[in-house]
């Protein structure tokens, strides 16, 4: 995508080719700026903290970091032990382990002397991968989005609601849930998004709206409150996000508060859709609710926003009394009963065993 | 309720005799400022720049402000004319409506001299019923709560969510959804309750959480986007809110995001109650989502987030990246279908005209 008449994606191996360049995301919508990852500290250190976020671009910078920690040492027990730093960083989204594990079965084999360099190339192929994914997902999603078009008789805009970002700041470039925005809007559809601010860290606010505004497609910041009063009105099309881990039943893990968009959408007849990447399909599990591990975050994100102040400079401010206590759940379970279809690149299918089978057959034995 | 072992009231005569004080919540919970109230002008202001808020609460402002005005002019152009602006200020609860209508068919028949000294008369009476019904609602609402708390055997803690402000800050005194809350709480239930931080304006996060330290009851602040995700997990017993009207077939306006709540409760078989005050009931309305008119205030309450900053004074950081736009939709409607029950001063009831008509049979013929 491009920011300022420069091609970006959001996460590139630096000009010096070892180090790994990638958007600090903590610090937008307010400052555009690169960071450098040397180390694979640097990169677990990204992942855990969010500067870089979003299940398919933390799959990627977890093989970045472990190419660049098997650069200092390629033995088996660092590609181990790093490999399981990188895993811990955060629980929820299934990519880091599909990554991680396709990186050691690869890599393992290997003579010690070959193994960074194999790492780079598959860090390399797994963000190619992620781009030709998300441009499918968008292909497919944007036919849902002229058939919505459509049945609402052409006529005023189509309006999308989505929650937190699932754009390219997400994935390496496109988005899952943002691809089709991308392609409906250049296709001429008039797009117009209910950006779900996503409390407590405003990936919608922030990411979200920067994406949309940067590539002209019209929109509005909401709070996460606000989506059902607008369905309850007749005021969205349909719904569209992205997933940090979907289970083979078609449980849908995602940002906390999707499943609250989901009831609101089946409660008022608003089709909900999915951009799935398929890395982000946890084959092994069925029940979501029951087997996927939800993230608790420090509260510090729930008492305290960040910002720009009056006086232009970053700054963040506490909401609550003081030595209040608060909790931080980061993602919740969309049973997949609420999800009207799911969005891979390889077609749109019903969110069921079935419907993802129909499409991937190849796990049909797993 | 008591303040720094002060006891307060929302609002109240100050010692002068007539001019009106409230505690400016805006303010809240990190400064704890009385405001005095001397034209209908500050009356107006208060309530339209939620200085005050919560529908019992901004009846009883909207009549002293009548008060204050008929001091200077108690002429029918006066009344009338103040009783408009006062009307105006915010379009959606109800309570300000029926204590400016009640004003008005009280003081039109009177003698022009006689009208100010009546109108602060009816003012205090206004805020003499209001302590008394939610102290009924405390009553009514704490026998739910005892029955919950034996159905979970007594075990744990009775986890119970509310969202925004229905508490002693919201009316006169006690509160509607928050005093069974502290009814249980000083019966010896071990309530917890998780607090909706009710974005944009945080009035959970800032004032819920602020009258429940206060008064020792346990809780935790959780963004929006969480309850949901607590519900699936059997983290909650009951949920509880007031409202700002409701219908006579048991539509229930409240803050914006409620619907979300009920729909989440719905979904897990958590129960839903509404503690309602018999001046929010709109007998003239059947449909809450067609009738009840969402105020839409400032965007710039979603892009702004107030709150300390870091050097301890009170600022503001904006979230969004320059020049977004946003929409504000203050409120939204829970289907009476929803809704466990609606607990009133007079008992509890069904969610219906049926349950409603069964405690106000006077209201049969409306």
């Amino acid at each position: 995508m491009r920011v300022e008449n420069q091609h970006h994606r959001s996460i590139a191996l630096a000009e010096d080719g070892w180090s790994v360049e990638i958007i600090d995301q903590t610090l937008l919508p307010h400052r555009f700026e690169l960071r450098r990852l040397t180390t694979p500290e640097d990169a677990a250190e990204a992942i855990s903290s969010m500067r870089v976020r979003g299940a398919p671009l933390i799959g990627a910078t977890a093989v970045y970091g472990l190419a660049l920690a098997l650069r200092d040492d390629p033995g088996d027990g660092n590609l181990d032990a790093q490999a399981d730093r990188l895993l811990a960083t955060r629980p929820t989204a299934v990519n880091l382990r599909w990554a991680l594990e396709r990186a050691r079965t690869r890599l393992q084999p290997l003579p010690a002397g070959q193994r960074a360099a194999d790492a780079y190339a598959l860090a390399a192929e797994i963000c190619e991968e992620d781009v030709e994914i998300n441009r499918r997902i968008g292909e497919h999603g944007l036919e849902l989005f002229r058939a919505a078009w459509a049945a609402r008789g052409e006529r005023g805009s189509l309006n999308v609601l989505t929650h937190c970002n699932a754009g390219w700041l997400a994935t390496v470039d496109w988005g899952t849930a943002l691809a089709p925005i991308y392609m409906a809007h250049d296709a001429g559809i008039p797009v117009h998004v209910w950006v779900d601010e996503t409390r407590p860290r405003n990936q919608g606010a922030a990411l979200t709206a920067w994406e949309l505004a940067a590539h002209g497609v019209p929109h509005d910041v909401i709070v996460d409150n606000a989506g059902g009063h607008l369905m309850q009105h007749g005021q969205v099309d349909l719904c569209i996000t992205g997933t940090d881990r979907t289970t083979r039943s078609g449980d849908v893990c995602n940002k906390i508060g999707t499943y609250l968009k989901a009831l609101a959408a089946r409660d008022n007849g608003v089709p909900f859709y999915v951009g799935l990447p398929s890395p982000t399909i946890d084959w092994d599990l069925t029940d979501g609710i029951a087997g996927i591990p939800i993230e608790e975050r420090d509260p510090e994100e729930v008492i305290r926003v960040s910002g720009v102040n009056r006086a232009g400079e970053w700054d963040s401010v506490v909401v609550t009394p003081e030595g209040i206590s608060a909790r931080n759940f980061a993602f919740d379970v969309t049973p997949a009963r609420l999800v009207t279809a799911l969005i891979t690149e390889r077609g749109v299918c019903e969110a069921s065993e079935a419907g993802l089978l129909g499409l991937f057959p190849e796990r049909a034995a797993a």
